[in-house]
């Protein structure tokens, strides 16, 4: 009986490039997150501590900031398909390639009502994501694009229940026709193919989802997923499947009665954890495998 | 000799109040986390553990959510107002009450180009300030409003140099004509009284300052909090003082140089640690005394 | 075509459970995070908001507190299994069942040299774990079983080197002979049978984890890693596979020449962002299969 | 009327300095986050942008680190007054330097029970801190010493109770003779003189702290505070004030009775929020004044 290598992967995480257009009316900026991650034959790193074909992950690095330059930044999903790419077809004991990018969102600066050329504001908590898998190269390589987003808060005051649920000896919740459904939505959709209009389709995808959940009356928050998965498919082809992980973030009414007031839904304590935490994936019946797409650095050891 | 009691203070923290308006056309919602601290004749609950004169924090906290509901939060600076001066008033031991509230904002989403009735999205990481202290009570009572912000994230691409500082043997830094410069500012400005329309005076001044940042050329982030403290002084006669708290967010050029590529102010890293952090009040020459209202109690043990 | 529901499930997450146990002499402390969550038989609540085959999280909540009391928490992965087991045997939509506990560690107050008896004080940051994930019920049902830790931070001064590795045109690092490592040590190892003393082989895997880490020179963080591994397999015959996940926590050495100061590796700046990230799992070559050992909650969106 | 520049102040926060002593047994680490901040006559900088008395804050983190080779880190203290001197005496502008320091500890790692002479594993989450701050130069210089610590968890499973409180209408709380008493510790105590035997001082302060927290019998938290203070100052007669910041984290028991089980003081829900908070300082009736020593900058905008 012996001992093996399984799986391993190695890389930069948390690479922050900035960068700035600096066209001649107005300044753009791409504020991005960026993590790398390699698979291939680096076996004897591990085995006999030889790093002949290991890449540094500083070397990962300058490529992400030198390629923020030369390839651009025009949108997340095409520069890190060209940074994972980049791994793959060049870096010979490569098999595979992940990259990872997280955008933080800015908006101008408006002066007197005008947009301001080169000043910004931050959008907000919400992050833009983007993960790609690439494996082989030359005319074998093959490519799958997720894009998403993270920290989406939402939140609707009425026009949600939760009632005729299963119950058992330790079930002690009352049922209720009315209540403040809240959760911080992480999304993220699979394409069928790696290209696409990736600004135009990421905030139409954001702007289905916000509509689906302000509109579907919710009988559970599971059905506000599977509502706001649906009509992401039906609104874009171009999507394969969508994955939606939402925590129940609680608003308790709170008991006033004990002052003599009577509490008609308007004052909650919102609270941190527990939390609920609901999750599935909405596909169509004829997506195309996943391969790799989902499986992330982050969750490497479970 | 001997050992006497000093300061000492105590209340209940970050309270998560959430009060919904429920009104026919459309709900309003006010998102809090409200932190109460009461100072008086508390020594004996030191000194012999006799509570006769503590009012317990889960009675503060109770009295915060009553309040939301009887008094209402039509704006965080008078709920807190009115709450610090229940204490005061109403608690016999109560020397002085102070209660901090932070307010995160939420926008109406919109479907199909409306604003949606009962359905919100979180606007940002920025957090909406009030800082209330009230001492005495009846006609002898006083108090002091502080309002602000924190986390309002900043960046400008250019307009910013640093040049012609003071050089000592530990200095490497090169001057510069052209950086850019990113901070996220924290502001606090005190009221000449305790009334106003506080929705309004908080939006004025918020915009205040961000046009200020924006158009500001800045020779320093000094200079510009100067002129955007100055600014909301000259913009709004309710103010007596400001206090801006700002670091600043190094983003450095990347050298790209050795890898043939000319790097011209469009790739930065955008650093997490160490930061420059850039504080000062600007004043009115006839600004009244501050008494207690800077003196908050997570700055209590320094 | 059409849309179908995937992969979905639910639960409560990040339970804290706080367990004491009251002997004469002295009390014991288990301090908790329990998440749960459960796949089975759960469409319609998806696809037409039926709740009739959902167990509320909130059940599940009141469930992990009272297994605390009825079952104990004589340790974790006793505890967690029970709950599993409990999930997959009698809720009848369930088919398979998941429960994740974080345990903070406590150690006992000295006071003059002797164990207090009931008071404690935090041990550190780093976390203990457990995974366990039930499928079936009764005679057909199987467990895999998870234990680990978390934010177990290393560091060795010195008997670490980084060189011969590959090169491309973006590389830029110097090989170096002796260098700072440092990591936030994730760890999780897959037993092979659901029984064990949990306390007393977790006790001894760390310890094994934190020896090799210190005793091996290092060529670099994956070899490490992997002699680390091996060696709790060769160690522990119960267990069958170990997966590692290392964030390379930068230390650079400061250049103190500027100031006509030699820094011979005795000053370092201590960086927080990019950081490397090295993963592998090590696993017995006749290791059993993983199941759905490793499916985390938190990995299911990507 | 006119608008005048109040209180400013400028440094460099949280630098990042490890330094290694590489004794030939064995090495010793010392782990830092440094921030500086200088006071003094900086106004030409905000007024007109002129940075000619502005010793950047990129100077200022050279200096911590040329510091921590040339002077050496002996102990925080004696580093950290000694780099607010430099400030104060070396740069002309200066006024007042203040330096915090968190030093985060490190334990030896140890190999079949002998201490290994360079590995080392992080000793928790607690932060040992100080904060000097510094008046004037050459033999007019006046010099404060803050030493503490932070984020000190403590928790008592008995011997606790809390009754007798003041009560008005929004009291709700029941009355207790026995409950968990938990809190994260904040303390600094301020130094009658600026020298002593740091590290040795460090330890038996805390040492007293928590055999205090453990061994009073508690009527409140503010009683066990009083008493750890008061235990300080008469263990140690260097020391002229301290100050106690302790939020009271709730542990509230669980109501299992839904499920027929009684729950004796076995089962507990560890809450986030809201949180007590109680302060207090404890001081010798004829401790010298305490200056600036409590400014700290993170507390300057409330």
């Amino acid at each position: 009986m012996g001992y093996v290598l399984g799986a391993h992967q190695y890389g930069k995480a948390e690479t922050r490039v900035v960068r700035i257009y600096r066209h001649a009316d107005q300044h753009l900026i791409r504020d991005l997150k960026v993590s790398t991650s390699l698979r291939g034959d680096f076996a004897d790193a591990y085995l006999s501590g030889d790093q002949a074909s290991v890449l540094p992950t500083d070397s990962q690095k300058n490529t992400a900031y030198a390629f923020a330059l030369e390839r651009g930044v025009t949108d997340i999903e095409s520069y890190a398909l060209a940074l994972a790419r980049h791994f793959a077809d060049e870096i010979e004991p490569v098999r595979g390639a992940r990259v990872d990018v997280d955008e933080y969102q800015w908006e101008r600066v408006r002066v007197a009502g005008d947009e301001h050329p080169h000043a910004f504001v931050r959008a907000g908590q919400e992050v833009r994501t983007t993960s790609i898998a690439v494996e082989g190269r030359g005319h074998e390589q093959r490519a799958w694009i997720l894009s998403g987003l993270r920290d989406l808060v939402l939140l609707k005051s009425t026009g949600s229940e939760f009632a005729g649920f299963l119950r058992d000896r330790y079930t002690t919740l009352a049922e209720t026709d009315d209540r403040v459904l809240a959760t911080s939505l992480t999304a993220r959709w699979r394409h069928m193919r790696p290209e696409g209009d990736w600004d135009a389709l990421h905030a139409s995808i954001r702007q289905v989802l916000i509509e689906q959940f302000a509109t579907v009356h919710s009988r559970a928050l599971q059905q506000s997923l599977w509502e706001m998965g649906q009509a992401v498919l039906a609104a874009r082809e171009e999507i394969a499947e969508i994955r939606l992980s939402a925590p129940n973030r609680h608003h308790f009414l709170v008991d006033l009665s004990p002052f003599g007031l009577t509490n008609r839904g308007e004052v909650f304590h919102a609270d941190d954890r527990p939390y609920g935490l609901i999750q599935c994936a909405v596909q169509r019946d004829d997506a195309p495998p996943a391969g790799p797409a989902w499986d992330a650095p982050h969750s490497f050891a479970g």
